[in-house]
């Protein structure tokens, strides 16, 4: 954490001095109490994709943003608890990463229970794995509420300079774009009409009372039955899911041993139940498989309580028992598949001509089934796609086409997990072939195990891979770092600071601030001598006018304030001195002036932990890795390729006035 | 973290249910706004003994707490900054290491600057080291602001059941002992007198108002001009100090390139510098020494400014420079060593016939030079010592005469910490030796640094060792285990937890809860075997008339509510099956009568890491290890010595009714 650059600063440094506006004075931009006629963004819904959508604006105080949401005020309970290593690392660069490890339930193994082979009305367990393989994140695969990932979200927000808080109890009752308007720019082209719903709650107004809002981005975070799809006429194209499961979080007393470990159980006629151990040490959710409902039957109809639940989960789980002593929320559902063809409201033969001013994010656009964990992890990574381009479009960094990328990179995600979840719900709900008794749809045990195994990257959330575009390169010099994969996330690796020597993550540099990245790796030679690469580039960087840091950087900000660079140098820490290193890398920051030591880093020469080994990094030549502000790489680059660096952000980015 | 034990509760684990009280329904014991007549502990002076010991308290509703302090309001700014390592374990079992660890600057090396050989006129390295030595703790040493941990103490008393609060503005101007009642137990013989002085700031009453409250026990953890030792009669001996030094926390700009280490810089002439790298990557404290004072001279006589600061650490860092942007908070002071016969009200010769009422600690009892930063944390872990004690007591667990080890125990680590605080000064302020000018005082750089490095464990607060006593044992059986050592902090190592495979600190579950732990480490043998040592070690404690867990748990509470026994196995965690393992380490609790799965832990195989070879435990025969509620190693005992672990607890614990 880097905090007193422009002066002491007493109390908690997570929490932003709240910046006041103009025609408010006194008053920090977002208090709650009242929608402004025009914002730059409304989002709708208070959901994980709205809510890490709102955080990552809200850091931004000239950005004007709002969100919505048609419940009464927060979650409290259920929902969501899955929490992938790739969604941790977002957390981290969100800043509350370190809250979740404490709170939460780690997946640390993975248990598997068939039928047994002996007596196949009794399960028995076959398998036992790690969930996680090693080196995949330096963060675990965790379980935690949803709604305490909505407080920490809501916590950000609420210590930023915007001190943003979600307006509750409104919902979307119409919503227009203007197509004069639309590519205008510093127009707000879409006028959304809200409804106060729960007006004793609320204490605004009249219930039924209408705000009129104008935005000029407005994004539906707004869930499956999202009002902002509808209105762009959009659709959830999918199969209607004809397999019932039920969800329980309980505290029960149970002698099943691996009620403390992820486990799948598989019963011979009973059904399936997959238990996920909950943070607190006690409480544990089901997933208990309810059976293949009729053609167009609804779950709903076959009203369902939690005795049904209890009681199959019994039927599946014997020999053990299990005795509920406390429901803490439940509910029932059917797998169902959908997917809208584009998220935002320009229609495929319309890209050239049309710029984007409508999205929507998470399950407003893609759901499926929970089984995975992976619903409100990909959520939150859409938003956090969006977000930064939003920002930087906002904010007169980039140009507005890179809002084309957002749908086109995550309905592509969305696509691919549509896929990945058809076969593992059939799959899991498919019977275990057991040699007394098999039929067609029956599946091996040991090949579903081998499936659950091979998509651990996948259901990890490390594989996604953007194509390229003008945001993310072709691999052409991929083999200077054969780790740090374009288009995937930047995989951290530690490092030892030089100027202070702490053990530190790489990755953790890239916070979710807006910032693009450049890290610097060094080749063989002394980064201090007079004609090394990192010297080279550091004089191309700070002064060439042809520099990206110098035609972006707006005039007075830090130099590090639209990319900030990093360099990565190959000698233990102890061997390079300080001051022998290129001043750019001990820039001069914030109103005194003050040197930030933070921009430099040694390998850490544990076994096994040197970044240039466990990254694939060129250590004859070194190379440049671009990424992006969401951590996906953008680009990797000779050291000397200053004009393909100079030409890759000149793709999408605005030269400052 | 566990929770949710007694049912499922929305809403941040942290943050407890407040208990109300019979006489105020409808609102926590202790809100602020008014003192009671009558409390079971008050607290003399917000400082960090004053407030570790306060929320320490605060987590047993059933103790009436309150916390006064003279100042208007929490400090924001100044003072300590130094937490040791041992004090980042005790921060980890109130519950916020993880908020020092992501916040505060980790001291990972130290630098020692002397004159040049070459040029005695300038300043240049002679020696960098670790500043910790590896596997010391599984915490760094880190430098935070005093005013932030004074911020956790408070977040920890306000998310407790009591929502403890200070009372600021609130000056002790009376303390008498009934010596009549001193003895009684369910009386109050405290009387103390308190006068407001800050009306406007607390608005509680006028100016100089004066309350009266009686209380069972007073600890005094008002500073160096303690109150309430004045009142006790008691005197800091020592020497009054006559080496002058002053302290800035500053935003500066300098070409000295360890300014992101610890640095300790020993110029020809000028004097000295103590360079610590603060929080939040630019500010930094700089101790300076100003030179020896006359005989009865007083620092506050020399007009000392900034201005004379900031040239002298200029003068010293020759041939570097610093410009200094802002001053975050300075001070001026002389080195003096002082310290207190006892830290309590009974005289030596009365310690037989009279229990303790009134106690101090911190700078109450001790005071030296903030050098070595150890004033803080020594200070703390006064307060850590007596917390659990005067709970112990006032809960009816254990005999009051406990309460005089307080004394015995910390007035000797205070006694070695002020020998060691004056050597170490001395050598600090002295000139180096330097070639071509030396006089009888000088020290030899190296032997500085030698020192320096000798006394690592010391000042990184793992060396300290209570005496035997009643409730620390003789070392009889320490063989068993030789790394655990009697006296001394429970050194944590990593472990698995059996039931979810998690790799956690052994040492983390002993929390700041005021409970005893007893430690199972099993012998060779197979620990579900129907004789291990283990199983037969349940037996006794669950069954025997003799156990301490009979004897001293109340009836309804959890059976390790006063005793929590955990057991480490010697077996790799998958090769052994939890349902195999005695029930006993599996306890049903709460309300529900709920598992407890988090009692049985096996040993961590990576290199290095098996904690039976690192904390050098008898692998053949297992042991136990009784750990105190401070984390102090109580007892080591045979696995089967029954009847000794009997008469350890029935020497000082008190049977229930």
């Amino acid at each position: 954490m880097q905090f007193h650059l422009n002066g002491f600063r007493a109390g908690d440094p997570d929490v932003s001095e709240a910046v006041e506006v103009a025609d408010r004075p006194g008053q920090p931009r977002q208090q709650p109490g009242g929608i402004p006629e025009e914002v730059d963004v409304l989002i709708v819904g208070c959901g994980p994709a709205g809510l890490a959508l709102a955080a990552q604006l809200a850091v931004f105080p000239d950005i004007k943003t709002r969100i919505v949401e048609q419940k009464p005020g927060p979650l409290l309970v259920g929902q969501a608890d899955g929490v992938a290593c790739r969604t941790m690392e977002m957390f981290h660069a969100y800043g509350f990463g370190e809250r979740v490890l404490r709170e939460a339930y780690w997946v640390n193994e993975t248990t598997f229970w068939n039928p047994s082979e002996t007596n196949p009305q009794k399960i028995s367990r076959s398998r036992r794995i790690q969930d996680t393989e090693d080196g995949l994140s330096e963060f675990p695969h965790v379980i935690l509420n949803q709604a305490r990932v909505h407080d920490f979200f809501l916590d950000i927000m609420r210590q930023s300079p915007s001190q943003l808080e979600p307006d509750y109890a409104r919902r979307v009752v119409g919503l227009s774009i203007d197509a004069s308007e639309r590519n205008g720019g510093a127009s707000h082209p879409v006028t959304v009409t809200l409804e106060l719903i729960d007006a004793e709650h609320a204490d605004l107004g009249p219930e039924g009372q209408i705000e009129t809002i104008k935005a000029r981005y407005v994004v539906g975070c707004d869930g499956a039955r999202s009002s902002v799809r509808r209105a762009l006429g959009r659709v959830l194209h999918g199969d209607s899911g004809n397999q019932a499961w039920g969800v329980m979080d309980v505290l029960a007393v149970t002698n099943f041993p691996d009620v403390r470990l992820k486990s799948v159980i598989h019963s011979a006629h009973e059904g399936s139940v997959l238990i996920i151990p909950r943070e607190g040490g006690y409480m544990v959710r089901l997933y208990i498989e309810l059976g293949k409902l009729n053609e167009n039957e609804r779950v709903s109809s076959k009203n369902i309580t939690t005795d049904h639940l209890i009681a199959a989960a019994q039927r599946i789980i014997r020999p053990y028992t299990m005795e509920v002593k406390e429901i803490a929320w439940w509910s029932v559902y059917e797998i169902a598949q959908g997917l809208c063809d584009k998220f935002d409201d320009v229609p495929v033969d319309e890209e050239a001509s049309r710029l984007p001013h409508v999205f929507i994010a998470g399950d407003a656009c893609h759901t499926h089934s929970p089984k995975a964990g992976q619903g409100m992890n990909v959520s939150m990574r859409d938003s956090f796609n969006l977000g930064w381009k939003l920002a930087s479009v906002l904010r007169g960094r980039s140009a507005p086409v890179v809002l084309h990328t957002y749908s086109a990179e995550r309905q592509a995600v969305a696509k691919e997990l549509i896929d990945f979840d058809r076969e593992f719900s059939k799959m899991f709900s498919a019977s275990p072939t057991i040699s007394s008794d098999s039929d067609g749809d029956a599946v091996d045990p040991a090949g579903f195990q081998k499936y659950f195994m091979q998509h651990g990257r996948y259901t990890a959330g490390t594989l996604t891979r953007y194509r390229p575009s003008l945001i993310s390169a072709d691999p052409t010099h991929q083999h200077l770092a054969r780790g740090l994969i374009i288009g995937m996330r930047f995989h951290s690796a530690p490092v030892i600071r030089l100027a202070d020597a702490k053990p530190v993550h790489l990755g953790h540099t890239v916070k979710a601030d807006g910032r693009w990245r450049l890290f610097a790796f060094s080749g063989a030679e002394d980064p201090a001598g007079s004609s090394s690469g990192i010297r080279a580039l550091c004089s191309f960087l700070s002064d060439s006018a042809d520099s990206p840091l110098r035609q972006y950087t707006p005039p007075g900000a830090d130099f590090d304030s639209v990319i900030d660079v990093r360099a990565v140098l190959q000698q233990a820490h102890r061997d390079l001195a300080l001051e022998t290193m290129p001043a750019f890398l001990m820039p001069r920051k914030g109103r005194y002036g003050l040197c930030d030591y933070e921009k430099m880093f040694c390998p850490d020469l544990k076994p096994d932990q040197n970044i240039f080994d466990m990254r694939g990094i060129d250590r004859d030549n070194g190379c440049m890795v671009v990424v992006r502000p969401d951590q996906h790489v953008a680009h990797v680059l000779p050291l000397t390729a200053y004009a393909e660096l100079t030409a890759f952000f000149a793709n999408f980015m605005t030269q400052r006035d």
